[in-house]
């Protein structure tokens, strides 16, 4: 079931297929909404009014006792409070925009309008005659500012029969020095398309060329998962045979083209007319993509059998598009080092300045860059799923039920706060780092990680494994010894990333001016309950920051500006790889990373 | 029925489908042999060894006077009077050539291999490994001089496993900086593909691209005639609808496909080795090949689709060669001055100094160019198809039979030559411009191109329009008035373009200091017999030459050098396109070209 959720006056709009909180959506949306408590319904500030909408869920104690009953008749709401599952109108009040974080927002995105990749010209030309007998194509050449203009023959075949039917006068779509198609009137917006291509989620975006703006996003299953979860699976299926590496190609596209057309549709943008598309993801996803062959991938050394930035025909891939739209695929850095690690350094502006930065993009795969002086070195790091909620037996998505925040009070008794003030039906992956960083606090937790079995509250299960409840009531729900071991797991390898980082750059934790931290789990994440567990070194608060999906940012920002993809081609030139299994005493680090 | 003659020590081989006269075969060979007298049995000098043959006709009265008996039992021949109509190895002496002529022909073509188009190179890599982390094609670019050589993705898409099924090691086509195949092995050879797509004939060339030698060479019947013998023709069937259109462009590349086969199979060559193309044309059969539409072609102002030069993928034209091929096609003039027009300036040098020259391309259209300075005007006339034997009562084209010189002798009684010493059978283009001229000169015909029905040997048809007996026998073959008003239209034509050119840059008749005529009935055709029926104004003769197919010699070039593509594309730019009707007073040139 899909609805879209239209914010006004942004004239934004995004799709989604789940029930979510609206403080959720808007996040979502790249909008920064005031929410000083975080979403627990206590500042009051993220103030919205709803403007079209059946189906909500009425607002609640909280809302009452903070909004005055003219603004509950009006549609004010609180967004956290606001639970949205179909479609709807939402205006964003400007006192409710955190103006600082807006502009901060738009920073980053870093929009070149003035030199987008695409443009268009419409030209009237002279009718040919006997004293004035250029070529049709020559006559177009002439009449642009551009010198030796090309285009492909498919292009040029369509001219003829276009410029005599439309009185000579013609539509150019042009990119850089190649006209990449033929209209006969100027399209009333230039669209193209930014993807980035997770291994779980594909996040789809519609952008309009010529403002750089954001006309609608949409995210979706990347439904490469029926083939297996993780990589390797798919990997290793891929290699059975070249039919099932295209079969793995050919259904990414299928629901890149099923989103995309859901987008035009909502957008009133006809999909035939997307001119430009910008693609990127991890390395496999990049090579799954793009058609490469993914053997080499998939055993040690794992070398990518191609890491240059590309354009590729829309067609030869298989994404719906204007005939000559081209997809362009930035650099992958190294076999675990995709493109989208490049966009987020990118759309963050790495080697910009010669700050202390690190840059932590947290999925199944964490990447990790340190900047110093002029160099930027990367790492991958195998944290796994734990921080998504897999592989923990209560693990969910950050959605209405999900247990988000734990503490212990002053009584010692555990607290709990769920999404969407519901009864828990599971814990996602900021809930999980609360709970590891509070059971630790308390003692429950040694500093091996292991349960202290007398501590109350903590159970033992049939195999004599200690477990903690969280809550009881419909549903009991508890970590387990498990729990904590994978999360301890996954921390310490984002950790012992991060600490071999400053160990080669020689970098101690005060010295880092900025922490960025992507990916949707970073999003939730508090960088306090980070530094709590030991996944963050000590690092002053001021300087960490959330940006959410960084990827798409800067997928967007090369969609939009040409400028970007040079800085991004600079960059894939001047980042270094840091192979962390052959880092001296990287077992060392590691073993210290994930300790509790 | 093809058959192949092999010339030795050259190692040329030409495929025929027609008997012909040695000196035929030899002189479409390229080869330049002595041939004093024209071919008509009586200097000797076309002296040949056969080293295999069978069914060839056997020595007659002329060479049994002109050799030795020792010389007729070692095989040898003299060229004009050897009909060759089977497989043939031929060795040519080195004292039956033309030394000059031989340099001036290797001069035309002026190859310079040191910059081919196409090269390869094999390299043997160091195998990754977790110290050496590049992706395959960075791998591959390292080990290359070129900075930032490419690849397209179905290249890349091999690289993978080649390296790995191959020790590492890897053999690359490359083409300025793309790498357009790989192969595990290189090439024994780098073989190239040159075609001149003639109305009439499709005359394909196997080159090799390293040294610049012609390897084989036939001609084939462009079988878009059976959709009209004229151009105008063709385009009104193109026109009905674009499956017609692009039947027409498929038929071409299906003749040239199997053509190329054929040659393949003769040189051992693999079609799927061949690795760079060059096709030229008139601006129609251009259309044609390119799969450009081609309506505005056919109608006044008559202005091309496209007139730059161009590289199109093999594959997406249909013509079959090694998948990364393209098809280089330079540039056309105009409408009906195409790249055939300007292979033949540009293997012909023009351009190249300031003298006057004058070239002319006969065809169905005759192309002229006056070069003067700094200036080259082309010019295209309607000549129509009369030198080819067309639209001749008893025309023919230069075979076995033809008729190929007339003279009325003292007597005042009519001699003629036949090709091959047969009976005659018809009138080739030679014969054609012979009898008007001698017709003329005896006074058989007026200034105004009229018949004398009282001359003897004329007599009247039942319309009661004049003939004139050339022959009585077997086969009684006349001339019509018909017939020639059709040659005073030809050459008229061709007379009035050259008129207005040298009207138009201000030269005189003596001013011009070479002329090059091009074109299969160029070959044929004597400078003086053009002079005497005033195709041609008065020029000293030592300074016209007869230079064949210079188109086929132009495309040969462009195929291995890149410097002879880099001239050819400067010269389009120079050439300038002078319409003829509408230029002043040209019907009065046209007038005056057609007189008798």
């Amino acid at each position: 079931m899909k609805f879209t959720i239209e914010f006004q006056p942004a004239g934004l709009r995004l799709i989604l297929d789940e029930p979510t909180t609206l403080l959720d959506a808007i996040r979502q949306a790249g909008i920064s909404l005031r929410s000083d408590c975080g979403g627990k319904g206590i500042c009051g500030k993220c103030v919205v009014q709803l403007l079209s909408c059946i189906g909500n869920n009425p607002p609640g104690i909280i809302e009452n006792s903070q909004l005055d009953a003219k603004q509950i008749s009006e549609g004010y709401r609180l967004a956290c409070e606001t639970i949205v599952n179909k479609d709807l109108k939402v205006f964003v009040p400007q006192d409710s925009v955190i103006e600082g974080q807006v502009l901060q927002v738009e920073g980053r995105y870093r929009v070149i309008s003035a030199n987008p990749v695409i443009s268009q010209k419409t030209v009237e030309l002279e009718e040919a005659n006997l004293n004035d007998l250029l070529s049709d194509f020559t006559r177009i050449n002439a009449s642009v500012d551009h010198q030796n203009i090309t285009a492909d023959l498919n292009v040029i075949r369509k001219i003829p029969e276009l410029l005599r039917n439309n009185q000579w006068q013609i539509n150019l779509i042009i990119k850089a020095r190649e006209i990449i198609n033929v209209t006969p009137q100027p399209l009333e917006k230039l669209v193209g398309l930014a993807v980035d291509v997770g291994s779980t989620k594909l996040a789809c975006y519609l952008v309009d060329l010529q403002s750089g703006m954001t006309i609608a996003a949409r995210g979706t299953s990347n439904p490469q998962i029926a083939f297996g979860e993780d990589i390797m699976a798919r990997l290793a299926y891929a290699m059975e045979s070249p039919a099932k590496a295209e079969h793995l190609h050919r259904m990414l596209f299928e629901a890149i083209n099923q989103t995309t057309r859901d987008l035009c549709e909502q957008s009133e943008v006809p999909q035939s007319e997307i001119t430009d598309a910008v693609l990127v993801g991890n390395t496999a996803m990049h090579h799954f993509f793009l058609n490469l062959p993914v053997s080499a991938l998939a055993v040690s050394p794992f070398v990518p059998a191609f890491s240059d930035p590309v354009c590729a025909p829309a067609k030869d891939l298989g994404l719906a598009a204007m005939p000559g739209c081209a997809v362009y695929a930035p650099a992958v850095i190294a076999g675990f080092i995709g493109s989208d690690h490049l966009a987020f350094l990118m759309a963050e502006g790495f080697g910009d300045d010669n700050r202390v930065r690190l840059g932590i993009d947290i999925g199944t795969n964490t990447e990790i860059a340190l900047q110093k002086g002029g160099r930027i070195v990367s790492v991958s790091t195998a944290s796994g799923p734990a921080f998504e909620g897999a592989h923990i037996q209560f693990g969910m998505r950050a959605a209405p039920g999900a247990i988000e925040h734990v503490t212990f009070g002053a009584d010692g008794k555990v607290q709990i706060q769920v999404i969407g003030e519901k009864a828990p039906t599971g814990i996602c992956g900021s809930g999980i780092l609360d709970a590891v960083a509070e059971m630790r606090r308390v003692g429950l937790l040694n500093s091996r990680g292991r349960m202290d079995k007398q501590f109350p509250g903590v159970g033992l299960d049939d195999m004599g494994k200690p477990f903690f409840k969280l809550s009881e009531g419909e549903k009991t729900i508890t970590m387990s010894q498990n729990d904590v071991d994978q999360i301890l797991l996954a921390k310490g390898a984002i950790r012992a990333g991060i600490d071999v980082l400053m160990n080669y750059l020689k970098v101690s934790p005060p010295e880092i001016e900025n922490v960025v931290i992507a990916g949707a789990f970073g999003t939730y994440m508090l960088p306090e309950q980070a530094m709590r567990i030991g996944m963050l070194p000590e690092i002053a608060l001021d300087r960490v920051q959330s940006v959410g999906n960084a990827a798409g940012a800067g997928a967007r920002m090369m969609l939009a500006s040409s400028a970007s993809r040079k800085k991004a081609e600079a960059l894939a030139r001047r980042v270094e790889y840091l192979e962390l299994t052959i880092y001296p005493d990287f077992p060392m680090f590691y073993a210290r990373g994930i300790q509790a």
